[in-house]
């Protein structure tokens, strides 16, 4: 037994219905008076809920997929004016994103309410774009001192967001399960991440306004997160980088999509992880689980169907394999990297991608 | 969902047979250079041997059961006087227990690498006693940094302790499961602990030597101890804390003893936590788990063998009702706690406290 787990700290506060509260509570004990809030314009009127119970001196609402520096940039220099000494981010990925952009050189400590299943509010990975470039790296002063999650601020997601973003958070689990720093004790949160997101997300879909579903997809999304943070980034999440940065689809979808591809491409190589994901799923195989959950979340189905084109493959496949973890299960090469992409374009049964199954990786 | 769940900053490893160079590079990563090693003179040979990649200047083996205030004076003199940086303390629960007192009063961090199942390592509780006196406490500051567990260090360790510790360590877990501050979050942490113990704990009393056993059971020791310091304690712990401070029994084989009757307490009215540990023991109910568990490691069965008499309970009645916690599943009365204990005091048949089953506590 060899390894090394960082556990991070991190206070986190499930409160349905009670975040104006909670995020009260977070900011006092930050001993806090000057906050900052970070929402959209979309989220505008949530955010104005959840911070009724503080007198905060700015409210910033440009928030830009990405972060670009020159948003981060103003953003920044905003904060500095007005001397913040704490900001409450409401939002999805992208406003955790730039309350991170702040913190990273400001030092200022942020309390994250998220209004999708984003889960970067617990990590310590921070992002900035510039001239279309995306620039991330690793920062414990940028991870959110406090998480407030409140099932009914989701309530307003659209159904196909709600799937698309759940099924990236249930991503992050799978692809914890063999990621490089991959550990007993990350796999423990990978395993109940997945659970209750097996559990939560076809409640979502067909309630969106029940809480029940809500809070529990929302739980799975946290350990989710949890998880990833600490086993990096697998195959799934080099592959699904690609995708996003050279051919610019969509995020969740992609991810989404992809999945069972990569759990298909991996499992006969890691049993102990298809096993997990089973029993999570209640299901014989990882693989039958994940594809009744997409068949019963009408899950997107195909790269084609996202944009991509048959004739990229060959980029993506070249710009995965330079990147794609050594320690991945099976070992990646372009030519059964290529039968996953083809079966993923064409939205074809993952197990058919044949020249993979008897491949595993040395060592 | 209502919850609040705080993750403490610790970085743990798990290096079988490599605890050297896993302390070193512990004590580097937090630019030590005047480093102390706790360790009391029967874990010395161990000690030598896990610190031989450092240079200590100053190695203190006055190690008292309790952390008696004296000791932890001269202990804390002693630091200061050579100007230590970090101590690296290589024992159970009284030696993490003195390196935390020095932690307390001088901010100085401490790398922990247990030999035995204690769990202290994972905890910010501190305790100290004066005049037979204990006072404990919780402060960030004695949170040892890092832990490093390397399995061949707990090979000499004989098997009825190895029983006794490994038992108390599996009451962090069940007992977590009911605690005041239980949340799913820590249950999570006490189910994935209380399988492993399970586990481990039988491989280890057959084969003493046996690392796979021994990896097994440390693992789930931290995960238990990490869901324990989560949660904080709950009805087993008061009942064991009363039991130990009045009585004098042995720490870790009076927790082995009463865990199986506090079990059949709750059991009826925690359903939830219930089939958790059935599940985690792979067996029809928890109790049922547990009790084959004992049997199989020829577990302690009574307090009357532990040297308590039958004219004590009263006494003990009274103290634990006073402390008991609301929130327990089943509620407390003098009644029912001296069927209770009556029961562990005999031996008997733990389902055998029959005024207990049908009296969930309010609310």
């Amino acid at each position: 037994m060899h390894f090394v787990h960082e556990s991070l700290p991190q206070c986190v506060r499930f409160a349905t219905g009670g975040a104006p509260d909670a995020v009260r509570a977070e900011v006092d004990r930050l001993n806090a008076r000057r906050v900052m809030v970070i929402a959209g314009p979309a989220a505008a009127a949530l955010a104005e809920k959840v911070t009724s119970e503080l007198s905060p001196v700015l409210r910033h609402d440009e928030v830009v997929m990405h972060v670009p520096v020159e948003v981060a940039q103003r953003t920044r220099a905003a904060a500095a004016a007005h001397r913040v000494d704490a900001i409450v981010a409401v939002g999805g990925g992208s406003t955790t994103g730039l309350a991170k952009a702040v913190a990273l050189t400001t030092g200022v400590p942020i309390v994250a309410v998220p209004t999708t299943y984003a889960g970067s509010e617990a990590t310590a990975v921070w992002g900035l774009t510039e001239a279309g470039r995306k620039t991330t790296g690793i920062d414990p002063v940028v991870l959110p001192r406090a998480i407030v999650y409140d099932a009914t601020l989701l309530r307003g997601l659209p159904v196909d967001l709600s799937v698309a973003s759940g099924l990236n958070a249930l991503a992050h689990c799978v692809d914890s399960l063999w990621a490089p720093s991959a550990d007993p004790i990350n796999a423990v949160f990978a395993a109940e991440g997945a659970r209750a997101l097996h559990q939560g997300l076809p409640l979502v879909a067909t309630a969106p306004q029940g809480l029940a579903g809500l809070e529990i997809a929302l739980y799975g999304a946290y350990l989710a997160a949890t998880a990833f943070a600490s086993a990096g980034s697998g195959l799934h999440h080099k592959i699904c980088h690609v995708l996003g940065g050279r051919f610019d689809l969509p995020h969740a979808q992609t991810h989404a999509t992809v999945l069972p591809y990569v759990l298909a491409f991996n499992a006969p190589n890691a049993p102990d992880a298809a096993e997990r994901l089973a029993t999570a799923f209640g299901s014989p195989t990882a693989l039958a689980g994940l594809q009744e959950l997409r068949r019963t979340l009408h899950a997107p189905r195909s790269l084609r169907d996202l944009g991509l084109r048959e004739a990229d493959i060959p980029v993506a496949v070249t710009d995965v394999v330079a990147i794609a973890p050594p320690s991945n299960p099976t070992r990646v090469t372009e030519q059964n990297l290529t039968g996953l992409l083809l079966a993923a374009w064409a939205g074809a049964d993952p197990t058919d991608q044949a020249p993979v199954i008897d491949r595993p990786a040395a060592g």
